[in-house]
């Protein structure tokens, strides 16, 4: 019993949310080992039972003692008053909401045709063979209409209903009027380094290492970092990710003999998630001040230390060491700012995850446009290729020449994310933004940098982001940690400025 | 609805038990991954997963709509007359009054305290230090008692009600008489070979390998056993085991670069456990007919390829251009012959795990001893080291230098097995009277081990053993496949004639 009769319904809340993350928690393990090492042969059952957990889950998050509880807690008006028990509330208020809207059964077999559509969509992948994965697209797509129909009033779109879930308050009007800013401005810059600028040297990227040698270089820099191995694992996966939070989070990355600043990069992108989740507060473990606050805020530390710092002069400095330690004399004839210069070659690709700096927002555009139309019924799976083919060459003006490097490309569909792809530009955009002010608060980031000194940035952002969990809103985090509130404007100077120097051009 | 109405309440116990083994398997996989690859951090919360995930399986096999489908089924002349369903009904029975036997608080608590325990017993063995371990294992105890009494009737014993769990039908009285067999035969046997027989070289044994190279070939020998790594993985832990089954079977070894046949051995034993676990019947999935009937026939099948196969000369036939392909030039002093007698060496030692099968037995009668006397309240935990010692000179002859080679060895009563250890001898016997059964309808199993073909035996163990489940008691399984009762005389023969032949006398 509580010390305070009067926090009855508050502490029973907790109870009951921290429960139901101990199993979300386990589910979460369940698909890491999917991912990183389960055997084909358990595809079947490990589907079975992640559909299980996700059921016993949705009946947690709908147990109606939730709605008294919440109720009973909010007509407490000393209790409101606290700006942390308030916060807390109306994460549990959303969450509840948001559950009770879906049925148990759409929530069981969603579960169960993500596991399954992930496995699928492997297989058609590494075949490049788009006519597997449509049939599960197809499922996936009517599933996903029909959990957008369940969660939407009249007047919003079933894209808008389904975007909320991943990042509070966005919308597609929004973001297209983000992406309206942000296109010809990326187009203008684009054209200007084509025009007046010179292509840096990038051949050190075509260089080959063998994979264990690039795996101790990219553990010592997500050391570096912070990640703590004692509270944390990396492991590889054909997609990187991170799951798990607190003392046991799991970084996932992959490895190509020729091209050791992807694994670099991804690792660094998916250290920022994971220092996140290592820099929530504890003590709300499974509540929602024990949880990140979205998506896009997410994105935001992960673009944060691959770009901001993996693509700075400044890590170069720090960073060319310990390749030449770990990967050898080839790295010999490359000082660190030929590194620095290779890092952030700008050329329009087909991979969204292998993209630079510049393009990659216009790959987010083409997914943002053709999920809406899926959704919408307004596009065919059948006709996905084409549809997406016709808009890589219109908007990034590259000819896809088969579906492994087009719409199969990315797991998401697969694992029923839909109206998520933009937080990857809303990270962008956010990260950037945390990047100027980090930088206004601490002088002499780059001199810390280039020393491979990066506690100082990373306690700013636990301090700024990590710690509060759910407690105020992306867009006033964004405000508090910042001054203002989110704004293409820092992300379009910020890679102006570095594109302009890099490209040598005025 | 199923076809006959009739079998409704056998459908509804099969499909009820069907879920339950996916939170039951899921707990597995999440036990698997605290052993193999856990970050340190994630050791509270997991007990906490582990716990609850208990507790739900615990609430589901105590379903008292069980007991109504039973009743039913029980009821129906037709169904019990099915030798099939008659079997998996009794399954049921068994199963459901047993858990419900348990409280849930006594559930939950033991879930979690094994959790934590393990994670303590791998600190405390580490650091050889017993009095780390002694707070868990005196509350370990305490629980296994309060489990025991929940469980027995009156007049059995508590180590009594707990050994039945493991093994339907062991008792102590029935081990004690045959450890009184086995006690002297094997002294005897040792005695002998000390004064008649020369010991083989087993200069091999002390040669160092990579542990990289020692993983190859233990995996090449494991796959020529049959495992399927389509369905099954292999991992390192400290201890090693096996645990899931049908499509995910997951064993671990560990290795050490001074002792490749210890790696070979225990992969091969584990091995055999995944064979058993692999050759499950899969439509009986989740249900008692797709389950393995007890430990002691399960380590028959781990024993019988560690040791029948393993330990055979035929085998090292196959097995020495293997390990000449895997570990290198230094094989080559080494012929098969003195392979087979290096792997035969009799050696009492301090460690269960590393026995020899001669002086194996011995170690387990030292904890089915004393694990009866802790039960009972004859022993304090705190005195565990000292009566584990005297025992250790007493029965083997050995000084037990330090805790680490000692009491603090294995991980089972961390784990809360208790009346566990004893199956492992029951494997030896049931597995050398499986042995004999197989070459006698295999009359040419040696020269097909000779060349590495292990199917016909596989097959034959398939379909004598694994295949039933728990459609036949051990005892009934047994004189079906060998045409007589659990007797110590194939063990002993076996055993007496090959190490008398190692050691060249008579």
């Amino acid at each position: 019993m509580p010390a305070f009769p009067r926090l009855a319904a508050y502490h029973a809340l907790i109870a009951h949310a921290r429960q139901t993350h101990l199993l979300s928690s386990a589910a979460a393990v369940l698909s890491w080992d999917q991912e990183t090492g389960m055997p084909r042969g358990g595809g079947e059952h490990r589907s079975q039972q992640l559909s299980l957990l996700a059921t016993l889950v949705h009946e947690r998050t709908t147990d109606p003692r939730i709605a008294d509880w919440i109720a009973s807690c909010e007509a407490d008006s000393e209790l409101v008053a606290s700006q942390e028990h308030s916060a807390s509330l109306h994460g549990f208020r959303r969450d509840y909401d948001r559950a009770t809207k879906l049925p148990a059964a759409l929530v069981a077999e969603l579960a169960q045709h993500e596991s399954r559509a992930q496995q699928v969509w492997a297989d058609a992948r590494a075949a490049s063979d788009f006519t597997r994965f449509r049939p599960v697209l197809e499922r996936m797509v009517e599933l996903q209409q029909a959990r957008a129909d369940c969660l939407r009033s009249a007047s919003i779109s079933r894209w808008d209903a389904l975007a909320e879930l991943s990042e509070p308050g966005m919308n597609a009007a929004e973001l297209r009027s983000m992406f309206a800013t942000l296109r010809p401005r990326l187009v203008t810059l684009r054209h200007n380094l084509d025009l007046e600028g010179r292509r840096p040297d990038d051949s050190f990227v075509k260089l080959e290492f063998d994979e264990g040698s690039q795996e101790q270089c990219v553990r010592a820099v997500v050391a570096a970092m912070g990640f703590d191995f004692e509270r944390g694992r990396l492991d590889r996966s054909a997609h990187p990710f991170c799951t798990g939070s607190f003392g046991d989070v799991r970084l996932t990355t992959r490895f190509a003999r020729d091209n050791v600043l992807d694994a670099l990069g991804s690792t660094m992108h998916e250290g920022g998630h994971g220092l996140y989740e290592q820099g929530l507060d504890a003590a709300h473990m499974g509540t929602p001040l024990g949880e990140a606050v979205s998506l896009g805020i997410h994105e935001s530390q992960s673009r944060l230390w691959e770009n901001h710092v993996g693509r700075s002069r400044a890590f170069w400095q720090w960073a060319r060491p310990v390749l030449r330690q770990h990967l050898g004399v080839s790295v010999d004839p490359f000082d660190s700012d030929s590194l620095f210069l290779a890092s952030n070659v700008v050329q329009p690709s087909l991979i969204r995850v292998e993209a630079d700096e510049l393009t990659y927002d216009l790959h987010v555009m083409v997914r943002f446009e053709l999920e809406q139309l899926l959704l919408e019924g307004d596009l065919a799976v059948r006709d996905l290729p084409t549809a997406w083919n016709q808009r890589y060459l219109e908007y990034l003006g590259v000819v896809v020449p088969d579906d492994r490097r087009g719409c199969l490309q990315d797991v998401h569909w697969s694992c029923g994310l839909f109206g998520y792809f933009p937080t990857y530009t809303l990270g962008n955009l956010y990260a950037a933004q945390f990047a100027a002010a980090a930088r206004r608060s601490l002088p002499d980031l780059d001199s810390q940098m280039a020393r491979g000194a990066f506690s100082a940035l990373r306690e700013w952002l636990r301090a700024n982001v990590h710690v509060h969990g759910r407690r105020f809103q992306p867009e006033e985090l964004c405000r508090r940690a910042t001054g203002a509130p989110l704004s293409p404007e820092p992300f379009l100077s910020y890679l102006e400025a570095k594109l302009r120097a890099v490209y040598g051009c005025g």
